[in-house]
Order: C-alpha cells, then sequence, then structure tokens
C-alpha cells in the first residue's frame, strides 16, 4: 500500500477540507514548523555565542519541509513516542558533519513538539481572525438593514412575542466579537518552549552558557512568539488557553448557524443561505450546508476542549500519555473551527432575509404572539385576573384576536411590538 | 417518603461536602438568589418610577428562602420546566394583594433565573479565590524553602536529569495564579439578565417605561452584577466563560495534586500530606486524600464544562434543551472548584517535603541521572559518538557511572546539577 | 446554616426531581444501600460458618438507614475519602459490643460502595425500564394508528420526500427497545463486590475461612446481585458498561423528543404534547415541556459517560482519584434517564397528532415534494437529463407543478409516495 | 500549495500510524468502501430483477477507488455537505452512458456514506480482535508463569497488603476478554443502510420493485452486513454501540498501560517494556512508550464517544449536523484502538517482570504490608482495640514490625500473605 493509499486528503471532512486553516495544520506544516523551531534554536545559541552563525545559517537553510519524507518520519516516530526524535536525526544528517552538533543542541524533544504546536496555532488562527471579522461585518449590515424588521420571537420552539430580525443579527454579531477578542488575547500571548530534559535548562550551562536563562527568550524572539514564563512542559496554560477559545469560537458559530438552520426550515423559511446544497435525486432541494457544517463543528469542539483540559493534570516533568493526547485533538479543534469561520463567512455574506416570510409568520396566531402587550394593557381596565382569564380563553379556541370584542380597540399589529429591538441593535452595533 | 429521605447531603461528595462553596450553591442558596433576583427587579423599577417604592420594599421583604419550601417549588417546577414558574407563584402570595402585580412584572422566566445563576457564582467563587491565594502563598514558601534541594527529574516516569523542589513548587504556583487571573477575570464580568419574554425589552414599554433600555443597568446595580451589553438568553458568553475557567482551575489544581500523588508512593516517599487518611483495616496506611480528590474533581470538570460549551449553540430566543442542561453542570462545577480550592489550600499549607529521600531518589540510577551532563562535556573530548556509545554501553551494564575509568574526573554529584532551576524559581516567585 | 439549608431538594433539577429513580438514588437510598451491604456480609459469613447467626442478625437489624445521620457521616467522609469509613464506625457502635467485631469484618470500603453502587443502580433501573415499557408501548399505539398518515419527510430541514407519522413513531420504538434490550442486558450482569484490601480476599483466610474465595458468591446472594468473576477494584466493566447503556437510553429518548420539538413548533404544529408547560406572561403559549426536558437529559449524559469511561484508567489495586470521579456521575446518569424515561412515557402516552396539518404541509412546496417520484417516472419518456432540467425549472420558478403542462397526468399526490412505510412499519411493529 | 503538502500521513500520530486500522481507516479505504456500497446496490438490484446484470458488472468494474482522486472529491463534497454527492457524478462518468443511470439508483447520500462507515468498521476491527487476542494470550502466559510471585498492593498509591503478579495479569486479560467480547457482538450486527430520500424505499417503486423492502436485504448480502430493522438514518444504533464498545476497550487497555507505567517508575522497577523508546539527550533512558501511548488513546477515546452518544439525537429523517459530526470521531476512535490494540499486544508479548524487584518492594514497610493480618491475629489475642494500638504506634514509629516483641512468633513474611491470589487467578484463567 502507497503512501497515497493511506494519507488522509479531507473526504470525510467537507466542513474543513481546502481551508486556510487546513493548510496551516496539515503534516507538511507541522513538520516545517518543527524545522523552524530547530532553525530559531541554533539562531537563539548563535545570538548568545554559544554557536557559530554558519551553523545557524545551515540549519536554517536545511529546514525545509520539501526535504524531509513526512511519511518516513511518522512511522520512524513510533519507536519513541514522538517524530522530533527521528527528525533531529535526519535534520542532523541535512546540515552536515561540521554544523550537525548544532541540531536540536540542548533541547527535548517537547521543547520542539511544543513550540511547533504553538506556532502552527498561530498560522492557524490568524484566517480564522480574518473569517470572523468578515462574518461580524456581514451581521452587523444585516442588523443595520433588519433594524426594524419584525418576526416572532421564539422560545421552547413556540412563537413568544416579536422581535426583529436586527437584533438576532446583532446577538450573532456579539458573539463572534466575544470569540474574535477571545481567540486574539489568546493568540498573542502564545509562548515558546525551552527548557531542556526537566526544565531546568541545565545542559546549556554544560554548553558554556554564563545565563541559560536568556536563551528561551531568545529562542522566542526568533519566532515571533512570546518569552514563556517558566518551561511549561506540564504548566499546560497556553494548551488550555487555546482548548478555551477554540470551543467557545465553534459555539458561538454554532449559534447563528442553528438559527438559520431553524429559520430555513420549509415551514418558516424565513431566511436562505446564498447558494444552498443540492441533492441529485431531488432537483427542488436547497439545504442549509453552511449552517450543517458549523453546527456539526460545534457538536465536537468541546468534547475535543474536553480532552485538552484534562491534560491539564500533567504528571512529573513530562507525562506518560497526557501530552501525547494533545496532539490530535489540538490539531482538530484548530481546523474545526478553521471551517467553521470560512463557513460563517460565506454564511454571514450570503444570508437572504425573507421579510415577507417574517410577517407573514407574525400572523400564524392569530394575534396571541402580542398577547402579553393586551395582558399588560387590559389588566388596568378589566383587572389582572380577568384580563388574563380572556386571553387564555381566546387562545384555546384559536380564534383570531381580532374577532373578539373586547380587544375592538386594542393594537394588535404584531410589528408594533418590538419593544427595544431597534435601540439595542443601534447599542449592539457601537462595539468595534 | 419525607424530605429528609431524598434529598442529597453530600454523601457521595467527600470533595464538596462542607465547603464555603457547597453552602453557596446548595438548593437554599439558589432559592435566595432566585429571589434576590426578583426583589432587585421590583426596585429597579421603583428606582425609575415604574413601580411605587412601597411594593420594592414588600417584594425585598418577602424574598427570604426561609419563608419558602424549596421541596415544593422544585415538584411544581417540573410543569413548566423551571423553578421559577411556582416561585412567583409563591411571592406573589406571600407580598399580598397590592403589591403582588409588581412581582416579577415584565420579567421572564430566565432572567430570574440566569440572573441567580450569576448570583450563585460569584458568591461561589469568592471562597475560591481565598483558597486559591491561601494555596498560592503556600506553594511560594515551599518554592523558595526548597529553592535548592535537588530531586530527580522524571519523564515517562523515568528518572531524566535532577531539578529542584523548589522549581516544582514554583510551577504549581504559576499555575495556581493563572487560574486566579482568569477566575478573577471572568468573576468581574458577569451579567444580570434582562430582556423579558424574548429579549426585546417590550413589555416594559406596556408598562410605561420611558426608556426600558435603562432597567437592566439599574437591575445590575441593585444585584452587584455588570450590566449586559444585550439580553443573553441565548448569547451564553457568560456561561462559557465559567466553564473555562473553572476546568481550567479544576485542571490547574490537579496537576499539582497528581504530582503529589506520585511523589507519596511508597517507593518514592519524597513528600507526604499533612495529615493522610486512614484505613479500618490496615493500621499503616496514610493516604493522600487531599490529593485523590482533587484529582477525582479534575477528572470530571472538564467534561462538565463540554457540556456547558455545547449549550452555546442554542436556538431561537429561549431553547429547548440546552439552556436547561447548564443548571446542575454549572452548579456541579463550582462545587467540584470550590471543593478542589479547599483541599488544595489544606494540602499546599500542610505538605511535608522529604529532602533526605530526595537525595537517595537521586542516587538510584548510579549517576544516569546526569548522563545529559556527561554527554556535553565529553563529547569534545572522546568526540560526539564515542562519548554517547560509552554512555549507552555503561547504562546497560547498570554500573554506576563512578566505576568507569573515563569518568574519574566527572562530577557526578546530581545536586550539582540543576540548571538553572533557582533562577527560575526566584524570577517565578516574583509574580504577585 | 442548617442541614435544611445546603441539601438539595431538586430545584434545579425539574427533568429528574420527583421520579422513582431520584427517590432510589437520593443519600438516604445510597446509605441504605452501603448498609444492605454490610449486612449481607456479615450474613454471608455466618452463612459459610465465618460468624455467627446471631451476630448476622444483629447487623441486619441495626442497618436502617433511618437509624443514621447522612449528613454526619458525608462529613467526617472527608478525612479518609469516602463515607464507608465512617459509617463502618457508627454501624459497629450501633451493632454493640458483642457482635461489633463481626461489622464490616474482612472487607475494604470500596467493596461496601461498589456493592452499593450497584445496589443503587438495579433498584434505579426497574422503575426505568418499566417507563421504556409504557414509553413502547404508546409509541407502538401511535404508529399502528398512524401507519397510513403521510407527513413531509425531513432532511437538513427541507422537506424531502413524503413518509408517514407511523414509520417515525415505530422508529422512535425501535430506539426505545434497543434502550431497554440494552439496559436489561446490562442490569442482569451487575456484580457484588467483595475482595478484601487488596482483591485478594487474604485477611478471610486470616479469619478462618477454609476457601475465601466462596465468599463473594455467597454475598452476591444475600444482595440477589451476580457473583463477580474476580474482584474488579480496578476492572471497572460494570461501571462502563452502565455508563453505555444509560447514555444509549438518554440518547435514544432524546431522538423521539427532538423530533416531537421539531414537530411541534409554531409553523409546522404537526404535534402537540398531552399537557404543554404554560407562561405566565404569555397567556397563550404551550411549551412541548417534556420534551425540552428530555433533550436537556440528552445533552448531558454523553459527557458524563465519557466521565466513567475515562475511569477505566485505574492504575494499582485502587486509584487515587478515578475510583472517586465516578460516584456523582454515576448516579446523575441514573437520575437523567430515570426522569427522560418518566417524561418520555408521559410524552409518548400524551402525544397528540394532527393529521390536517401534516397534510396541509405536505402541500407548501407545490408538488416539488413528489419530485423525486417524478424525476423517476419522467427519465424514461423525456429522457433523464430533460427530466431533471424540467423539475429544476419548475423548482426554481416556485410555480406549482400541477400547473406545467408536462405533468398534467402526473400523480401529484404526496399521499401516494409514502413508499414502504405502511410495510416497514408493519415489521417494525412485530418486534417484541 | 501541492497535494502532499496539505494530506496527512500520521506525523502527530505515533499510537496509530501504519497499523492495520490506520490502513484499514485511511481516505482511500474510505473511498473504496463507498465504491464498494455503489457497487453492491447495483448488484443487489440486479439480482431482483430491477436492473441488467451488465450495469451491474458495470458498476463493480468502475468501483476501484484507484481510479478516482479523493482529494478532488474531498473538495467537491464542500458544496452539498458530503463526498457521496460528487463520487455519484464521477462513478457515473465512470460507468459509462449505458450503465451509468444505474448508478446510485434510489439511494441517498446517506445510504452510501453510512454503509460505507459500517464497511469500514469491520475492516477495521477485524486486526482490533486479532490483537485482542494476542494481548490475552501473553496476559495469560504472565499470569500463569507469575502465579505466585508476590509484590506490593497499592491502593490510594499506598502500599496496602500484598498481591501476586499473576493476579494483576490475570485481572488485565479479564479486561481484554471483556473488550473482545463486546466489540466482537457489535461488529456482527453491524446493518448495511438502505432507505432512500427519507427511509421510505418509495424510489424503488417508482423504478418497478414489486417489494422494495426485499432490497435492502439483498444489498446487505451483497456486503456482509447485517439486514437493517429499519432504515437507521436518524436511528444511530449502530453508531452508538460501536462508540461503546471502542470507548470500553481503550479504555480496557488503558488498564494495563497505566499499571505497566507505575510498576514501570525509576523507584519501583518491577517490570519493564520489551523494546523502550529511547532520548537524544540521555542515554541512560528507557521509556515505557507503549504503555504512554496506549494511555494516550485511553485519555481521548471518551470524549470522542460522547460526541457519537451526543449524535443519537438527530431530528427529522436526515439531521443538520448530527450526522455529518460523527464520521471523523467514528474513524478518530477505530484508529485510537486500533493502534492502541497494536501497542498493547507488543506490551503484552514483550513485557519483562522483575521478581526480584517485586520482593525488594515488598520488604519496603518493614513488615506494615501484612499489618492487616497481624491485626486479625492479634485481635482474639489482645483484644481488637490493643492489637490496632500496637500496630498503629509501631506504624508511625517506622520501626520493623519484627523487631516488636509482641510480634516476635508472627508470620511477617509477605509471600505469606497472598491470600486467594492464586486461586482467582486459575479461576480467571479459565475463561476463553
Amino acid at each position: 500500500m502507497t503512501s497515497a493509499e493511506t494519507g488522509d486528503s479531507g473526504l470525510l471532512a467537507p466542513g474543513w477540507t481546502g481551508s486556510a486553516a487546513a493548510r496551516a495544520t496539515g503534516d507538511t506544516a507541522f513538520l516545517q514548523a518543527l524545522l523552524d523551531a530547530e532553525a530559531a534554536l541554533t539562531r537563539a545559541q548563535a545570538a548568545l555565542g554559544l554557536a557559530p552563525e554558519e551553523a545557524a545559517r545551515a540549519v536554517t537553510g536545511a529546514a525545509d519541509a520539501d526535504r524531509f519524507d513526512a511519511r518516513a518520519l511518522a512511522e520512524e516516530a513510533r519507536a519513541g513516542g514522538n517524530p522530533v526524535i527521528p527528525l533531529v536525526g535526519a535534520l542532523t544528517r541535512a546540515v552536515g558533519e561540521e554544523h550537525g552538533p548544532y541540531v536540536h543542541r540542548g533541547a527535548t524533544s517537547q521543547d520542539i513538539m511544543d513550540t511547533a504546536l504553538m506556532l502552527v496555532a498561530v498560522r492557524a488562527l490568524d484566517p480564522v481572525l480574518a473569517d470572523l471579522e468578515r462574518t461580524q461585518r456581514a451581521f452587523a449590515r444585516l442588523a443595520a438593514a433588519h433594524r426594524d424588521t419584525a418576526l416572532p420571537g421564539r422560545t421552547l420552539t413556540q412563537h413568544a412575542v416579536p422581535t426583529t430580525f436586527g437584533l438576532k443579527a446583532a446577538g450573532w454579531r456579539v458573539l463572534v466579537l466575544d470569540a474574535r477578542d477571545r481567540t486574539t488575547a489568546v493568540r498573542d500571548t502564545l509562548p515558546a518552549q525551552l527548557g531542556g530534559a526537566a526544565g531546568t535548562l541545565a545542559v546549556f550551562g554544560a554548553y558554556g552558557a554564563a545565563d541559560p536563562t536568556a536563551l528561551p527568550a531568545a529562542y522566542a524572539r526568533e519566532l515571533g512568539l512570546r518569552a514563556p514564563e517558566l518551561p511549561w512542559h506540564t504548566l499546560r496554560t497556553p494548551v488550555a488557553d487555546l482548548a478555551g477559545c477554540l470551543a467557545f469560537t465553534a459555539g458561538a458559530l454554532g449559534k447563528a448557524a442553528v438559527d438559520v438552520l431553524t429559520l430555513s426550515r420549509t415551514e418558516i423559511a424565513e431566511v436562505a443561505e446564498g447558494s444552498g446544497g443540492g441533492s441529485s435525486a431531488m432537483p427542488h432541494k436547497s439545504n442549509p450546508v453552511r449552517s450543517t457544517l458549523i453546527v456539526a463543528a460545534a457538536r465536537r469542539a468541546p468534547q475535543l476542549a474536553a480532552t485538552l483540559y484534562g491534560s491539564l493534570v500533567a504528571e512529573d516533568e513530562r507525562p506518560a500519555g497526557a501530552w501525547h493526547a494533545e496532539w490530535e485533538p489540538l490539531r482538530d479543534l484548530l481546523r474545526l473551527v478553521g471551517g467553521a469561520a470560512r463557513d460563517a463567512a460565506e454564511l454571514a455574506e450570503g444570508l437572504r432575509a425573507r421579510p415577507d416570510a417574517m410577517r407573514a409568520n407574525l400572523d400564524l396566531t392569530g394575534g396571541a404572539v402580542v398577547s402579553e402587550r393586551l395582558s399588560a394593557e387590559l389588566a388596568p381596565v378589566l383587572g389582572r385576573a380577568r384580563a388574563k382569564e380572556l386571553l387564555t380563553r381566546l387562545a384555546a379556541e384559536g380564534r383570531p384576536l381580532a374577532e373578539a370584542p373586547e380587544l375592538a380597540d386594542a393594537d394588535l399589529d404584531p410589528t408594533h411590538y418590538t419593544g427595544s429591538a431597534g435601540a439595542l441593535t443601534d447599542r449592539a452595533l457601537e462595539r468595534r
């Protein structure tokens, strides 16, 4: 069986295949990040006078993923349990005899793996943030355009009182902004990892460093990552922070998507995705595919995050299992959120609102959708108990409220009962 | 079956029973929070001229959990699916005919439930933060006292190179500070909830409010909570933020606990809990019970958080299930973290380090624990390959390295090979 | 703060409060199960001649939960990390000086805790199975009554082709039967636990047993549980099996519930719960509360099961945390499923189908709901490509298909296109 | 960026890369399963006279994964949300004009996807079961060989009483057998999926089938899968059953692995993996890599299973998200368990027990490891209270018990206090 026969190419992943996040998280991208970490390590040592500049240039030049065979490294990784061990061998050979000794010098496998995970996370989050920006802008436009478009507010699946499509879209946007803010904050704190075998930086002293504690910062500078407070081999705050912001983002996008799914139902039809997915057998179908895939991501993300939170309980100076259990779930989260953000941007930019259907649906309950208002307004006139009794009776009979003589003068127009929806929308749109 | 026969009293929960967080989250405390929310609502309306001051005083006076029967309310809650519906009836009756109409006026059940959840969260987090403070201080003392106490660094269960107990304790403290910072930040943003039936504040207009959007802020002020950006009935950022910081805190404490469990093992015996738990049958046993219970909490918290993250996908203006699925898991998380923080404080304050055992364990590998250093130091002398070959051969033979003639002059003292552990500890302790 | 102030009475749990499963899993019921285990242990020893019959009678007589203070035991449980330790002391005192030494003789705390968990599980599953039986019968009646009642089949939220309400109900019933079969199978295998301090039964030899391995079976007989293959202190198959069947049952019921939620929507209105929940502010509302609470349970159960599956990884002869992390999640699962089964029985027995609405909804797409059939039937006449092009064009135009001259002779009646729904329903109903 | 640059080749997955389960679950294998399902569908129709035999042969001949581009299909899958839609187009073209119309005739995408998932599951489970068989045999050999090898039983990390390595290994084997039995049972019930657009088989009638309900059974026969009771598009018992048995298997193997991790610790050293993983920097290290990777899988599996259990709540005739959320987690579970079973077989077959270390560790507590026995034996002599007081005092003093005059005649040999461990081992080994 050849390499092509076992490698994954996204066949089961229409949600994230082909996205920028997918490219940033593939095995090749990960391999490059591992190499970037190795090169930065040698450069940082050169910057501190612990390695020759030529060695730094040699390692940097050799650190090109195209020169290595990811599949072969993957298979060799079984023996020691991580891909850095075989990669160091391959990179050392590629660098050659003279500068080879400066490859990976003083580092432990986890220094390189963790740093690569952080690099991949930063690189995958950039397109996520760009797509969140597109999404929030599109929702802002929808909110502004439909500030006063009334539709039924629905609670526990039933019409409650009117709201506006503008307020719904403004709410979706608030969640996107919350996701953006949390994700940006986490991205900006992701640290490089450098501690050596047990996190003491001890061997760098043996290699002649006057102050080994200067090395992590130099290394982080080379990589554009934050300098770590301490080696964090078993202090997994960065991974947990990523878990949290990614689970949040998936769920935040899932809220808009599940609303679109509901409002797209054949019987409701208040919105439609810009270009629905087709069906080979049923020519009439137009499925809300973007929303479907976002919801699918949002169903998976929390459990992936749970695995990462669970790995906080990492014994000793390097745990036997908790660390290894992070790699794929973290990548899966980045991919799912990357795909969901792409789909959300397309969803938001293409979404078509159907005010006529919204208006028609408001009339489905024969005025009962404003019974709250009537209840409030009739109470001073009829007394609270009689008012309620009247409205309950009319609702039970299923007759249009307009036919009731007691309501002859009442304002039954649901579009007049959207309360502060407009003002709330305006206020929410002020947030940048 | 009487109330006493079905009510829970913590029999299955040695981890959190009797803690301050338990008291802050019990059904009585929750009932009080619901009543506090109702009273604040009427007071806020009075403050804006929408209700008489007497009504506000009457509701506030009646809003005492001792006057209501939590069990009866719980049973009545089945019909409508939440306890606010029967509570409003009971509170209205308690307030009396004149001011009764001002009870719950304009609110929806979720306004009260969500607000109560936030109140309970704030009240439960205060003792959590106090216990985190005790914990970090105790870890700081341990780190300072054992800044230079060497012990074996362990990776994948095996001795790697030496580290110090000070650096371990400093790392535990960093996680506690991370937990404190995240939890404090979340606590300070928890908002009150007020939106009315579908989040538009519409009925407050029907009740005469000139600007209903002023009401949520007034209500929040009464409660000491943040004013909401928008009604968040289905914009569940506050709940997700709590999920994240609580799962993080459980895991952060779990890291220290799992290390204590390992270091407490009979064969390792480098630390002991202040007062271990006994056994009825085995008089000699002293179990690390505090660590055990913390680890148990850390095993459960991530999945509870996952359920809360999953509830972000909340359809419509009030979801049919996602909201109801939040109540118990959020309370469970507060309790588990509350109990774990209490146990962590006791653990940290009582932990006994045993430097003699640490020193003895460093010698178990006959010097191999410093082979990294020898490898670095011998390489320039013997050549890299011969140096490694020598050390591998010695390790395979299992002989003490001191017996090898090639290492006659080598410094094999493991306590001399703790690298920057001291400096890293000092730096970490500067954080406040 | 008194006991009443912190004990839970179900205020946050309208889904399971007051159910038979709640009664079977409360702290009092759990305390009784612990006592039942202790009494059975002494009786089993008496049966094998290892203890006097009088001691067995004395312990059995004293083993009454009403005589013990669950709250006090809960608080004392903190020290050793489980409630058996203080309970043994209290029970020994209650039994008195003469027979006290036969209390808990030879057992470890986990023997009693695990056995009690199994007893509680069996006792909680009995009403669950009874409610599943009610549920499947009610779904069977609905399926038979509506064998030929057509309604729109919906895929990805859109009308696809017609199906029948009978087939939907038959499908719900299949899941209930699957849940019943899995739950029954698990219940019938739940074992007693008896191994002594480290699972070797060693101390029973010291107490004079000729063949200590006979004791677990005798003990299991006293309890009506299965005899264990081995002591299973860290072989947690029974707990994992419970996790699996409970998570399955919650999800199986959740499928019917989520369908009811959809079909209950104001715009769809094809079914209604027997007695919907009301709203204080909106007299017209009738919420699908039973379905809502079932769905809420189904959202939580998988993560609770995940925690239990995670506890399979239980180190040594008794793990430090994995075991303790099982108790509350297992009880929570039993409660959630117990409540969901009760709600499902009420839901199924009370559900009202509205064939008129189903018929009306079938017409919403103007015949497109049978476009699959037309596509198949027109292909031989017009050619496959032209047939599809025609139907796609008509769908895009949104015109009723009946107006298209090419379809003048076509059978556009959706109720004629339910395929094998009736036959499939009949076959499914044959399962008992 | 080329295909090679984004495809995964297992770099982050040393746990499952290169395993038989990995090959059975790769995109190419999945593509082949989709094609196998399509070919079986046409053959089944031919068998019932609904399609020409030539068409069946043509489709079967064209259904070769090597003739299709998985990556291109993956990208096209975005539009409709699943890969079957583009695959049907590509396969129809490959089959040619004459027989092309018989490709996918009457099926819906989900019929093919679900069937392919079941085929892949069966194909991946076969090597899993073979590896479980290797594992149980190796554990049986260890149990028999070490039936009477005593080592310290450990509870809550502390020495409790002696047990035997034979009983430990026998327990590991019981869990493997439990996993084998559950997995075999599930594998043998996995059904084919065939229902058409909404599960009514309606279009097969339009294509001329006299009894469309005969078709699913014919189709299942072609595939070697079970005939479905009903179309199970939203009755997800098979997926949930897989989730359960896979999560169980991962955890069952995790128990043995976590024990090996503990017993491998440098200080304990009672076992060693056959060939430990090395370290580039520390020549002496031999890490328990197989156990580490098994534990990593066991940490992830429960949450993946939770996602699958969550997808039981699948609305309508095809859900918008719940179904899509199953594909990758189910594959991930098959891979993780496939890799863990491979590692477990290697672990079990290579594990080296070190009876000398076990014996030495038994002496670490100076006899306290048999204090339970002494407590039982001294009680009749000294009285229960005085016996316990004596032993507690000796334990507190940390003196070897042999030095206490009261214990001059006591049998303090820990190897004499293994109770029924041997008999229990014998009995457990009788299970086949």
